[in-house]
């Protein structure tokens, strides 16, 4: 029996054959128990989106029993997690971890991010998460360098592991070397936007059609955020929630009377 | 010249041609001017999901200038809202109102709605914006004894425009007539998951499928939720944010000593 033996629950937004959750799983499965679902396609962008108007399917690619197995989902990442949960598990895992995703999701596009989504969607499910996101949108980005900062993150926080759940979004600033990171950083979330462009062209039977664009347009000069972190080298650490009640807004809204 | 006229933003994630959205067209046409963007397919479940891996496609359906405008778009809510911001206006909607929805968007749902995302990205893109949901999932719901409630909402809001950018989720129970709703109240999102099931199937090849279902489970006791009014047939309002930061969190997360 082997009860202590901790189950981690995988999963990404880049798709099952990304580098980036190969280095995750590399970095994980002596630790553990190891079930990965992965879409079996590249999702960046989904953010919380589920499947409801088709069905899903899912395909075994590895399975060495409870010790290691792979699925890949034609679904979200938020569909991989419920399926991985409700279906694939018979007991909640002690910690669902998300990417590590080619690229940035801090700030504003952790709504956009379907790494974070899944996440999230570990939060709701009553399980802990990280999602991990590298500054780095290659395919080929260097993840060896981020491996034990990784593993690091892991252990605290399942040596912090409580009846309150967390869901933790860790952004990596891209390096050459891992001496560079500074350390790490509890943040809050950055406020910007996007601006987005539309990069408008012609189809070859001569209609428009667009790609949607954009660069970050970072509205925030407080020190305590992700941004500032990454920009310093530190790994920032935002705790996150999926309660989007605006509470100090209630009182506002009280005094417009709608029931005059 | 008519400076004071106000311009409108309407989308949806049920499609453009979906009866809660001709109705909130009917209510607000004679308000101002009118731009509806909307997708040109049913998008529910989308959450804030956004197009960077494919192309977007436009058709203008209907142009009476200024005054009236209708545009299908290929992509999700949020997309849609982008384009209309960026692409096709020359300036901020006074407001962005997107709905009504075929069916809930109270508690957790709203980070699975497409509806609600879409009044997320207009909050992110500064512009003040209502989702409005009908808790009947019918395509054929009777919209019309709910107009005059959205269109008190609207004005409310309109009356109530500053600075600071609202974001709300405005949800209406079922009803027979409109005497029914007991008025409106402003409220926190319930907690709540949904209890999903896959329901499993097999193709005529032999091959499994599976459809996600779902019942809602309240997890929260409070008379000062969304939920709770919905049950005593009042309007549910909840302001929303689009920051995740975990706030109350912080400081917990600053014990764990990630950097020892």
């Amino acid at each position: 029996m082997n009860s202590d033996r901790k189950l981690f629950l995988l999963t990404n937004d880049d798709g099952i054959q990304a580098p980036g959750l190969r280095m995750l799983i590399e970095v994980v499965k002596h630790l553990g128990d190891v079930l990965v679902v992965a879409p079996d396609s590249p999702q960046s962008g989904q953010g919380h989106a589920i499947t409801v108007n088709d069905p899903l399917q899912y395909s075994k690619i590895v399975d060495n029993g409870k010790e290691y197995r792979e699925y890949s989902c034609s679904g979200t990442p938020a569909d991989c997690v419920k399926f991985a949960i409700n279906e694939v598990l018979d007991k909640k895992p002690d910690i669902c971890l998300s990417g590590i995703n080619h690229g940035t999701n801090a700030s504003i596009n952790v709504l956009y991010s379907g790494t974070m989504s899944a996440a999230i969607e570990a939060g709701i499910q009553g399980v802990t998460s990280i999602g991990f996101s590298l500054c780095d949108y290659s395919w080929e980005a260097n993840f060896s360098v981020v491996k034990n900062h990784v593993l690091k993150i892991i252990k605290k926080t399942l040596a912090n592991l409580n009846e309150e759940i967390s869901v933790l979004n860790v952004n990596i600033p891209k390096v050459e070397d891992e001496r560079e990171i500074q350390g790490v950083k509890v943040c809050r979330q950055a406020k910007a936007k996007i601006r987005e462009g539309f990069d408008k062209r012609i189809t070859p039977m001569g209609k428009e059609y667009y790609w949607l664009t954009g660069d970050y347009e970072n509205m925030d000069e407080g020190q305590d955020t992700d941004i500032y972190a990454l920009s310093k080298k530190f790994i920032s650490i935002v705790p996150t929630q999926f309660d989007l009640t605006a509470h100090n807004k209630i009182n506002e809204l009280l005094n417009w009377t709608f029931n005059e």
